[in-house]
Formats: C-alpha cells, sequence, structure tokens
C-alpha cells in the first residue's frame, strides 16, 4: 500500500501514519521527495484498513497495492478452478480449465410441458445444464414474479429425466433453503451481486453459484462478491460477465467482453457469459456468445425460447431452438482456439 | 406506446400486433410511411406487457409513453408528499413540501458513549434525525460489519433522550422485524435498490423508507423501486440520491445533481441527497450537501464524527463537527432560496 | 416521428404542432388518450428539426422514429460495402462484405529503420495494410508529439517496397492536403470523431477513412460523424470500435463488442475494432481481437513492435512479433465462422 | 511515482527498472514484500513517461503520484488566479476568485434583430459578458451550421454598444486568426476538448479561453487540455463543467457537480458551469445552474431566447428571459454564500 501524504503534511502528521503502519504489521517505507512524502506499506495488505489510514491528518490519498480478496485470486490458486454441477441425480458437468460448456433453457419456468419442451431442444443442440427461473426479478411490482416451489418441482424432475442439471436463481436468503432442496446450483442475479447476506448464505451451502456481474461492479468488486461465497466454505463459484450500465443505448447492457481475459488474469475461478440479457435482443445474442468465447470464457448461459411470443418475460431475447443449434456449432470451432472442448451430451449422461 | 414495425414487416405481422393491442384494452392507431408502419396504442399503459409486444415478428421496437409507475407519479398525487419519521417515542419530523430537515449522525454504531457525543453534536448543529449503521454492507467479507441488535438499543435509547427519531439501515428480509422493533424509519441502501423481497418486507411496515438510489439506476429504475414500497400499501418512501457509477475517478461517485428538479418534476416524493457517500472525502462534502439544497432537494442524510481516525467505516468522509456547523448555516441560507425552512431542534421537541 | 404532449397540452398548442408537422412536409396522426395526447408525424424525419418541435408549448418530448443518417444506413444500401485501400503504388486491399483484413504497425513512427523492421514482421504474419503515426495526440503537451511529413516518407517508401499500402492519422484540417499526398488512407482518432471540420475535409478527399468512435460516442452519434464524411462524396468510410469510457478501471477502455453486430445491422460499412488502444496492455489484445472478429468485426488495426520498452508511445500495448503472428492463426479460424477470409500477403501483391 | 512489479519478477527486471528510474533524474526506492517488489521514484513526475517504465519486462503497473500538468495545477500557482476577459472596447469582467459572474445569450446569432434584443435582456438581468455562436458545431451534417464572421460582426456591434465583452466558440485551427479578430474570448466546444492543435492555436493568442469540459473527459484529462493552452503563454483559461456522458436518459447530460470543488482543490483557475448544454430542457436549467454557484463555481454560461420555438438551434433549451431574471436574484444569494459578488451591470461598464 502506498499512503502519499499532502504537500504541507506535517512532521507529527507523516509520524502518526508510520506509527499506525507498524501497528498493522506492516513495514513503513519513507520517500521524501520536493514537494510531498509518500510511505510504502509492505506486508499482508487484506488486514489493513485503508479507509483508517486515509482517515488521518495530513493524507492525500491511499493507494493500495494488493488484491484486496485472497480466496479468489489467481496467487491463491495458481491452476484454473474447475467446478462441477450436478453429479448427484444427474450427470456432473464440469466448468473451467479444458471445459467448454453451456446452460440453457427458459428465462421464467411458465408451466411444465413448456419447460420440457425447450429442456429438449437444448439438449438436443448442446446444452448440458438446464437453467430457468421459479422465483423472478422484475423491476416493476405489477410483472410475472414466477411460479415459485411448483416451478423447481418441474424443473427437478425435467432435469433428472434429461440427465441434465439444473440452475436457477435465488433472490432471498428466505429462499435458500427451499430452492437448495431442488436445484443442483444457484443464480445470483446482478441485482444482488452486492446482496452480502444472500452470498454468505449460499456460501454456507456446497453447491454451486453462478454469481452474476452487477451493472455497476468493477471486476474487483465482482471477485470480493465472490470472496464473501468462498469465505463460508463454498469452493464452486462460477462468473458470469451480463453487461454493465454505460452511456449506449442501442442495446440492453453493454457486454464488457474485457472482463474476461482480466478475470482469466487475476483469478482461478472459471467464467462464462451471458449473451441473453446483455443483448436484450434475439438478434444480438449469437454475436456476443461467440464474442465471449473467443475473449477465453468457459461458456455460456442462453435463454431459448420455441415461441418467444408467448414467453412470460425477456421473450425478445430468447433464442429460436434453430439459432441456438447453429450457434452451438460456431461455439465449438470457437472454443477450439483455446483448446477447450464442449462435452457431448451422451458424455455427459455417462459421465 | 409506439411499436415501430420493421423496414419489411408483412400484413400478416402488422395485423397480429393490432390484435395484440386490441387484446390488452388500447386502440390500435395506425401511421403507414414509405419505409415503415408505426402503431400506436392509446390505453393504459401500466397494464401492457412492452416485453410481449416486442416479442412479436416484424417488431423492431417498443417505445413506451407513459411512466411504468403509478403511486410514485406526480400524476397519481400532484402536490407534494410530506413524510414524518417518528412522532411516538419523539417528536415527528417533516420532511417534503416546504420542509428542510438532517438527518445526521455516525456511519456506524461503534459503542455507545461515541454515539452520545456525536448525537449530541449533531442534534446541537441542527439535525433532527439520527441516523447510525447496525448492519453494515460491506464489499469486503473481512470487514467490520456491525454490532446488530446492541447498536439498536444505544440508537432507540440516544433517539429517545434527545428528541430525535432515529434511521437505521436494513440489508436483509430477516432483519425486518427485529429493526422494525427499534428504528422510526428505515434505510435501504444503494446495493439493495433491487432488492425485491426487501422493498416488498419495508412496503408492509408503516415505518418511512429512506431509498437509496442504485449505482446503475436510472432515475426510472428508482421510482420503479419506490412503486414496490408503496404497492404494499407503505406509503413513507424518501428518495435519496447518493452517486452514480461513471469513469470519473476524482471523487467514489458522480452525484446526479440532476435527479433532484427531475424527480421533483415526475413525483410527488420527497428528496434528500447524501454527500457523504457521493464524495467518499470529507473536503468535498459540504459542496455536494450544498449543491444538493440549491438543486431542489428537501434535506440531507450526512455523517459527522469527531474523531473519524477512529471510526470503523468511512471515517474519511466524516464531517467533523465545526464542519456540519458550518454547513447547516450555509443550508438554511440557501434552503431559503427555495422557501423551504428548517425546523429548530427546539421546534422538533415541542412539535 | 411521435411527439407526446404533456399531460396538460391546451388545444391550441396541439393544434401548433400539428400545423408544424404539415408544414414540414410530414402527415399528422393524432391519438388521445386519457391523460395525454400523442401525435405521430409520418414523413422523411431527415428534413425535420427535432429540437424546434421539442421548443413547442405543451410539448414533453419528442422521439424519433427514423434514423438521423442516411447515406451511413443499412437501408439507403442494402449489401454490405466493400472499401479498398492502396491500389496505386500498391496492390488493393479490400475491407468489408466477405473481406477479413489486418492493419498492423507501430503506434509512431520513430524512425526509419523501426519502421522496415516493424513492417517486415507484420508482413509476415499476414497483416496487409500498413499503420503508424506521423503526427500524434497526445493527452500531455509535454509528450512525444510525432515526426510529420518526415514519417510519412518513411511509411510511403517502407508501403511501396513491401506491397503494402498505408494508414495514418490526420488531426487537423491544415494536414489534410500534406498527408493525402503520401498516405493510402486517413485515420481520424477517437478524439476528432466530432470534429466535424476535420470530416468534412477528410470527406472531399477519396481515400479511404478509418473513423475511430469517440469515447462517449453512441452508435448513433458515430454513424452521423460517418455521415459527415459520406455527404462529401466519399464513400470509403471503415468504421473502428476502439472502446468507450467506462467505470471500469482494470483495463484502459471498454470495447464495446456489441457495436460490432448494432453497426452491421443498421449499416452497409465495414467495421474493423482496434484491440490495442482499448487494452492498453499487451496481455489483453489478443483475447479483445479474437472477440471483435467473432463478433462479426471485418478486420482488426494492432500495434506491434519488436522491443515496446523502446517505443516512444504506448509501447505497453504493442504486440510482439510472436505473438502477432499467433493472434493471426487464431484470427482465421475465426473469420471462418463467418465465411471471411484473410487475402494472402501473396494475394495482395498480386490481385 | 510508484511502480509495482509482477509477483514473479526477476532481478534483472528489478535491476533495469531501478537503472531506468535513475536514468530519468528520479531516485529509485525499493520495497521488498513477501509476493512482489514495489519501487517508488521520487522526483519530477512530469519529466517521466509513465508508458515507457509500463513496458519493461515484469512490470505490473506504474501508479502515477503527482499531477501529470504543472501550469494548471494548485501547487503552481497557490491563489486562485483571476481571468478578465474585455477590455478594450468594452469593460474588463473579472472571472475567479471573489467574482461571481454570469455569461449569456443565444445558442446560434441567427440575425441582428434577435441578437441585440437577447443582448438587452441578460444584460438587464445581470450577464455582463455575451455569448453566441457564429460557427456550429451539429452531429448531423444537415442541420444549421452558424452564419460564420457575419454573426460575428453583429456579436463585436452589439456587445461594444451595450458593454460587454462577447464570448464565441472556435472549432478549427483555421478559424482561430478570423475569430479572434472580433472577440474578446474564445470558447472551446465539448467535442474539441481534446482537439490538441486548436489548444495550442488559441494558447498562442493572449485572449481568454473557456473551456468547456469533454463529454468523457476525467478532471485530469481537463487539466491538462488547459495545460496545452497555457504551455503556449496563454494564462487566460477559464474551465466550464457541461456535464458528461453516462448511462442516465432522464437529462442530456449528467452535470458532474464534484467536479467544481475538485478543480477548486487540484487547481488555481477559474471554474463556471453550463446548465443548458447539461440539461437540454429549459425546466431544469435554473435547478443545475442554482447548483453550480452552491457547489462554488465562479458563474455560469447560460442560454436565454424570447421565442426558443424560433430558435435555430437548441430551443429546448432556452431560459426565457423572465426565467433569467429571476435565476440572477438566486443566484446572488447562492454566491454570498461563498462570499462572491456580482459585478452590477453597472459597474461593469464603468470599471
Amino acid at each position: 500500500m502506498i499512503i502519499v501524504m499532502s504537500p504541507g503534511a506535517s512532521q507529527p502528521a507523516i509520524d502518526r501514519v508510520v506509527g499506525e503502519i507498524e501497528r498493522m504489521g506492516c513495514a513503513p517505507h519513507l520517500s521524501q521527495g520536493k514537494f510531498r512524502t509518500v510511505i510504502g506499506a509492505m506486508g499482508e495488505e487484506t488486514n489493513v484498513d485503508v479507509s483508517h489510514l486515509a482517515s488521518l491528518d495530513g493524507v492525500e490519498k491511499v493507494v493500495p497495492i494488493m488484491k484486496p480478496y485472497k480466496l479468489a485470486s489467481r496467487e491463491f490458486h495458481e491452476d484454473d478452478s474447475v467446478v462441477e454441477i450436478g453429479g448427484k441425480s444427474t450427470p456432473a458437468v464440469k466448468v473451467g480449465g479444458p471445459h467448454a460448456m453451456c446452460i440453457a433453457g427458459p428465462c421464467a419456468v411458465e408451466n411444465e410441458e413448456m419447460l420440457n419442451k425447450i429442456a429438449r431442444h437444448v439438449r438436443d443442440g448442446g446444452a448440458t445444464v438446464l437453467r430457468g427461473g421459479a422465483f423472478k426479478p422484475r423491476t416493476s411490482p405489477y410483472s410475472f414474479q414466477g411460479h415459485g416451489e411448483t416451478a423447481l418441482k418441474w424443473m427437478r424432475a425435467c432435469g433428472d429425466e434429461l440427465g441434465m442439471p439444473i440452475c436457477t436463481e435465488v433472490m432471498d436468503t428466505r429462499q435458500v433453503e427451499l430452492i437448495e432442496r431442488y436445484t443442483d446450483s444457484f443464480q445470483i442475479g446482478a441485482r444482488n451481486m452486492q446482496n452480502f447476506d444472500l452470498l454468505r448464505e449460499v456460501g454456507k451451502t456446497r453447491k454451486p453459484v453462478v454469481l452474476k456481474r452487477g451493472l455497476a461492479a468493477t471486476v474487483k468488486d465482482w471477485l470480493l462478491s465472490a470472496e464473501y461465497v468462498l469465505s463460508q466454505g463454498n469452493r464452486g463459484v462460477i462468473l458470469c460477465e451480463r453487461g454493465i450500465k454505460t452511456f449506449e443505448d442501442s442495446i440492453r447492457y453493454t457486454m464488457d467482453i474485457s472482463s474476461v481475459p482480466v478475470v482469466r488474469n487475476w483469478s482461478h475461478l472459471p467464467i462464462i457469459v451471458d449473451p441473453s440479457h446483455a443483448a436484450g435482443k434475439r438478434d444480438y445474442v449469437s454475436a456476443l456468445a461467440l464474442a465471449g468465447m473467443a475473449a477465453g470464457a468457459h461458456g455460456i448461459i442462453v435463454e431459448v425460447h420455441y415461441n418467444p411470443a408467448e414467453a412470460q418475460c425477456d421473450g425478445p431475447q430468447a433464442l429460436l431452438p434453430e439459432m441456438f443449434k447453429e450457434l452451438m456449432v460456431q461455439l465449438r470451432i470457437i472454443a477450439s482456439v483455446h483448446k477447450r472442448e464442449f462435452a457431448e451430451a451422451g458424455e455427459a449422461v455417462n459421465a
């Protein structure tokens, strides 16, 4: 950590900072320039309260050097982590390292028949995990909010029948226990990325967590949220880039494609992309999915519907089954550039 | 609502859209241009699913005309709403309309003594509501997380003694019942602005809610979140601008000062500003507080500490008591420009 | 265009708007709702002054439906445009449609020897156009500003020798004539994307223009800038996505990957990506280049240096020659997904 | 400057960095931590090429400590600068320090009569400098582009008659000489903030420059652009905040109110705000103007029109004369909070 003192900082102010650094167990290094003094603090930065140092008299700013997260960092775990979804009543699906994969399904689970129909479509296309919303976060209180436990039951039955582990969103600490009973993996939505109580609760389970990036979250914020889950003992975090809020209005959210190589550099955790929510519009979904894999992602999570006009939510962004199939063919070529392979549906079943 | 068809949209596609508009109880108006057809749908837009129409074949985009919120809108309630905080064991404090006011206190409640000391400072300066964090949302799982119920007890006792109603943050649906027992008003933090279950829970109580704007939320999103609370029957929503995420890095968040006149135009709800979290640095807090009142806000919420270097969180942004007093003098002058008045501490006690 | 009247707009105000729409040669369509009147104006929107209508009494907002640009739009020119760079003293290189291509070279031209050396490296890797800066835009007045005409001469000689047309940045209207004498194509930098006089001047030449997207420009703004060039009779515009300004600070600029499919949808103009300026850091350049091609771009422009530590500008983002070669191998695979082909250096020479 | 080495950086890599720092005339300070080495470089940072150091092997990142601008910095010039506009054929108007002031007039100068009429309105309200566009930057090539030299003549005559110095925009290096002949001060628009050749040309004149902040420019970028002007010997730079590009779409640009105290802290240059271009809508202009002065700005620049519906550009944002007068009354109260005073029109004439 580097503490930059104001141009006019007094000697007692400098001494106080040096004292605090020592009290925190770090070694201070002073550099006295013509205009100002700069103090380096070497040691375990995660024990240090940046905010406290920044509050001291005469301190202009504090520049952290080390990453504020530990368990999520590449330094902590040099090799890529491989997370497994499922493996109990379905085959296990591997995410991370040399494994490419696809999670697909409807936005919301509207009824059992449509779920089964879409699930078959996506399995045939090459998806190995089934997604679907039972509890839906909606910006308007007047929109459809999901079928809850009933939808969870349909998903469990459908996943078991087709040999696909399932993934569904959890929005409230009070739902964790219920959803855990049915699902193979949790999804934390963008708007809950800094719902710290919820992160802690899913961190206490042992089911993988697909952690979507918040709309205003830096990569550092995102990895700190992953750290919340990891710090409770759950090592199954899968990061998911789904677009950030920018001034551009030609598309719903701006997919931050650079977050893929940045996460790959800073962290060992697997990262996938969600082109559906970023695009908000069917026509742009495939381009973003291809870009995500080309940038080095381990997979995608995508929404598919055979009749989007009947979808109760986010119909405009759902891929049609034939578009999905074509996309999967292209994704396999792109994954090969990074020497990643998609498991065959068949392989998955027997794995 | 306006439905813009693609240049090549077929007649059956146009007919289908017209049919759907009628099915929703709206009246369709066709305009056939040289390149494309545009369809207006007049009627109650809140009943209409934009997403559904946008999913139909041949639809290029759907442009909503009416606001997606009702109860929060100026159309629904023409006059400024005035929300009252407290009034049971303390005097009631009015927020909105011609009333200017200030909520002040420490970031986190660290111990009873410091709370009492800071509370006296802010009351003497002219604050009429006492703030303080019992449960703290922290981006890092390794930071101090608050003293919980103990801190709530200290706040209740301190507020009652000084005649100041209190305000504290709620982060989890499971805390609502506990916090409601102690507090006069809830605060929903920026990161929970779209925690819809939490909004619903505080909406079921009858205590006012200070709803901070999310870091990536448009004013429209924010009013939709207010609508969640209002739709449960709780009419005591106070909006709080606290800065948004932008590319500017000279300050922690960019206070969107224009949100103040926009909210005043679109909604009847009171709006206050939080200069402390926007600035992140003591030296800039007063300028932002003054700007907020000048732009038309009904008040401010601000952090004060007599010894910021000892604060367990956000010390660098806490105003010193003397800075706070000077600020309040300036705020009174600025409030007068908008014909708003701060209640005297004395007045408040006897109100 | 849709004109939304305020809730309380008077009949004379409505009549005035209708009159103005007719005066502009458009046909007005009124829709009278419960709360407000909405007026559609069908016709040639490019003749209409949105700002004028928005100024009229009782108008709440004006929503344009048609694109504000013409010559740049897909409606104006349905098929992909193919732009040719060079063809006089060098082979012509095709950009757009089924042609994939790469522009590469140093950031600034520092001396003749390094230029020749880098040019050979990039030609061997598969680049067909040579880039290099003679006049450099620098955020600090104290940084190296380029070698001017001398550098142009070196570039011309080098391009001619290797059979590579050249591309160099123009920053000032007064430089257009000089640079035109040497170069095969102009580059307009991000900071000059809305330097309208400069756009007009290069529009008067008949050399292709690589138009970088401004850091705060929407895709619509960008196409309007292309329109400035096109409207002067120069049809050789190549759009170049190079990242936008967002809150994310892990990388220099956020490459807006979605602009690629959006531009492909809205316009017939070729689009390439510049991963070097977006990334600002060598390690992330290849991932962004691959993502750009996967999203559907027609090519890339990339900086290469054999000894980045000696580069006079932007050394940290220059690819080493071996990294560049490996990238080109990967790009060929990805281009094949979109049925695009890179011309061989040999082909280009004999084309 | 702080150079952070990668975790695995070799000893020769560290030695190389140390050598380079010494070669630049700075003193290196090494701090060897458990995971990595951090090197401080004390000395004149403006001579140092950050980019070069960042290119060296084993360097993870370079953190500059000192400001990259000199002449614009508060360290260089401790007291507030006061810039004078006019003083030849009109009274001189002071900007900065204890002086509050207002520049007002139409967006574009449409004809002589309207200019004279508006000028009288704004002078009567309390404006002391007259603004008006002779050359207009327009995002569309099909919009009105200004009356050029004719408009400059009208402005000169009008300003001289009313005793108001004038301010007009320059967009192209080729216009500097012409405009200088007529005007008392230049305006550089947001889109030209990094048109470095233009900055240099106006820097060579001795007329003050109102430098608007770019839509994607940080405060640091902005001060670097000021440095371009200052470095040519022109000390009359007046900074002007006019809003930045963010995701918020309820208003045209987000006025970054915090830039006012930040600039006041980092620089001695005067700063004014432009509420008209930020708001884009008459109803929000006054709130932003008041906020700007409350935050500590030295003045405002605002557009006024007695018949906005006839304005050839930006009519919706023009204040009506009576709104302007009321605003000036409120601004005087707010300026008094910061002990700033507006000169009376009369005072100005006799000054």
